[in-house]
């Protein structure tokens, strides 16, 4: 799906959820445990159940994984599944070097028929490369995420060239501070464009999403950590929202995990069509301010 | 596998190689094309051909990723395969908030019976802390990698909250400086121990494997680079190695593609038992500097 397809989606619905699969089969209501197909079952259920209220489905594959073969067979169904009308992101965390990535980007983009899968920075440009060759194809990589552990690295202040020849010239110089998570976006948006390269901004740094937003206008941000993790949708999206989207707000377990019994696919749908309705909300109100 | 074990596989052999098993499927021998499950047979004739010339396996999950199902079908046959005395290394780079790297976690260390897991820092404590958990299980971390892209993050220099307070009083004071991947050495050989954690550290920085090995004289390192991305196993060994090993040095294509006929395995070896004959040597070298 193409940068104008998206904003189509999202314009058209004024929506912006994504909906997480972080599918546990620890956490599948009761009915289900007997099938052999438990979790493409639960999953077919909740896209059935919420696929007119959201854009984007995401696929936490971690959660696969730890299922072994089977995990990958639903997986694949799931993919598979997804509407083409919907966005379709495998939540990897991906990012190796360049000969490795490669194959990462062919497993997501070729073998699995995803749209998207996210990218961790740290090995830099050449394991970030291989995935934004792929022609319509997304690569979302993490900027600023919404846990705890994003203070340790990502809100380090790094030391820039132009601050060293600045400390030279007049010691004691005070100058805006980078921090490297801004440095990774400010780096990666020169090898990525806005057609092919978004960042997860965490749902839970509204103030720093403001600041985001002003340096990347034209970017879309996938942004997990509502729900759950505690991110207020409205703080979000007052941080970020636009006239075109350029945003894609994931809420995971508060959705998929609303009810526990044979009832689980009417309870996903009704916070969805919440989220749903919260959101047009929001789009009418950024397309005024706009 | 704990670390007192590892130590004596590696003392006892004089031998720190760990071999690369990023198998690529387009890049088999031709005889073994028709076979079903060609990766593992290559696999196998492979480690049959190696096990006496190294001490470790490291399995590339990417190339396997690529393949689809029958790749993880592949990567399971092939871990069970590898001797019990040889340390499983699952090089995937995962990462993610905490409930997620529980998952990964669980993945190469139960699923599939892997000793160690490589695991990228960029999401901070809390994405790290549930591999290492584990009892008798390895995390080994990102530190500084072996491609270009480690330039572009990795070595930015971080301001310490040290510095700042020393800037403060003395404007122009000059001090150590700390680099992005020294200060994350530096946090998580305070979340883990010597007894469960390692760092990946190129061969291709031969002066910086010094110096780390300085702060860490406990740690074990993983160090890819050599072979085909031009480290030399000499200099490694000659900043990094002790008597008591504490590295594992990762050879990959310039052992597995040594041959590409019906002989491969046999080229392999070849390979293996110089890299082998060589680590013996150095391993003299060491010991008697001890």
């Amino acid at each position: 799906m193409n940068r104008q397809e998206l904003i189509q989606q999202v314009k058209g619905k004024k929506n912006y959820l994504c909906i997480g699969l972080d599918t546990d089969i620890n956490k599948l209501p009761k009915h289900l445990h007997a099938s052999e197909q438990a979790v493409f079952e639960f999953n077919k259920a909740i896209i059935d159940a919420t696929k007119d209220f959201c854009v984007s489905y995401k696929i936490n594959t971690a959660f696969y994984e730890a299922m072994g073969i089977k995990g990958w067979e639903a997986l694949e169904q799931t993919v598979d599944y997804i509407p083409a009308t919907h966005f379709k992101i495998a939540d990897a965390k991906r990012g190796d070097i360049g000969n490795t990535s490669a194959q990462y980007a062919k497993t997501f983009f070729e073998v699995y028929n995803f749209d998207a899968v996210t990218v961790a920075p740290y090995m830099g440009e050449d394991s970030v490369r291989p995935f934004l060759e792929y022609e319509n194809k997304w690569t979302i990589v993490l900027g600023l995420t919404s846990n705890k552990g994003s203070e340790d690295f990502q809100q380090l202040v790094v030391r820039t060239e132009s601050e060293e020849f600045l400390s030279e010239l007049t010691p004691g110089h005070h100058h805006k501070q980078q921090y490297l998570y801004e440095k990774v976006m400010q780096q990666m948006a020169g090898w990525g464009t806005p057609e092919n390269l978004m960042f997860v901004v965490g749902a839970t740094k509204a103030e720093q999403l403001q600041q985001i937003r002003k340096a990347y206008p034209e970017h879309f941000f996938l942004v997990p950590g509502v729900g759950s993790q505690g991110g207020s949708l409205a703080e979000v999206s007052r941080a970020a929202l636009h006239a075109d989207g350029g945003l894609l707000v994931n809420v995971s377990r508060a959705i998929i995990y609303a009810g526990t019994g044979e009832r689980f696919a009417e309870d996903a749908k009704t916070i969805a069509e919440q989220y749903h309705d919260e959101m047009n909300s929001l789009f009418e109100e950024a397309s005024l301010a706009s």
